[in-house]
């Protein structure tokens, strides 16, 4: 195999990083909703950990992205 | 295996990230209506939130379908 | 690996994209169909909601499908 | 590898993706006869959204089977 | 890899989409069971519905057999 090729099976790779993030993600706010529904006088007050949550956990999506992108411009 | 190879191999290993994404979403909509039917009169309250977790997650699987796409169309 | 051997390989592989989006619907519409039967009269109100998760979930296999599909033909 | 036999693996792969079509599907009626057997009075009104969950998750698995006869017959 | 090597690969891979489906044909009986377990008196009314569940999804199976035995005697 040459280096090319392999950067584009890498990259077809890197989406994978991206998916299970959004499963990560999807489960994360599934069951903020949830909790929320059960108790809507307390949603407000842990939105805020909601969004750091969510932030650092697409973080992981985005650097896949990043390496995916890197793999087909960059290297 | 040459690159063009390459390429069509990415783009379907690519489709896994949408597939996750998607699982991720499911889950996050199914616990958001288990929690709505089971307390409606705060689901409408908490639908931006939902809102909010879908277009952040739905992002991934756009940028996964972006990877496949470029893999087949521009690099 | 030619290139169009690896474009066949390409497609059966974009399919596990729709399976997993059909898992994830599956899940979705479970716990809809679980909590409608626990409390009907909420049932009404809520499926707009399910009909919008429905329509961005589905969104992302057809996507896969649509790589599928140019992985066969157009490319 | 010849495009004749990536034909064979690709088409063996896109069964994957009418498996997880099932196994969301198994999970939808489980849910849904789990819940009619709680509520039967609830059961006939639900109906209607249960055949429709089936019909546009069942499409996804009836997508993988055309990919997988298009491997074997036409391309 | 030969043509006909392939083939057999493929007819092997295939059985996944079988043994998928039968996991989510084993979820939907067993929801079933437990709830007429718990309220046998209306289990029979949800009987056909259970065996509309399984047709539809063991006809995923059935498909992926299909692909297999295609993939074995036909092409």
């Amino acid at each position: 195999m040459e280096a090319d090729a392999a950067k584009f099976i890498g990259a077809g790779l890197a989406c994978f990083g991206m998916g299970f993030t959004a499963l990560g993600l999807g489960y994360m706010f599934a069951q903020y909703l949830a909790g929320a529904l059960r108790n809507p006088s307390a949603a407000d007050g842990q939105f805020g950990r909601l969004i750091f949550g969510f932030a650092v956990t697409e973080a992981l999506g985005i650097f896949s992205l990043l390496i995916a992108l890197l793999l087909l411009f960059a290297v």
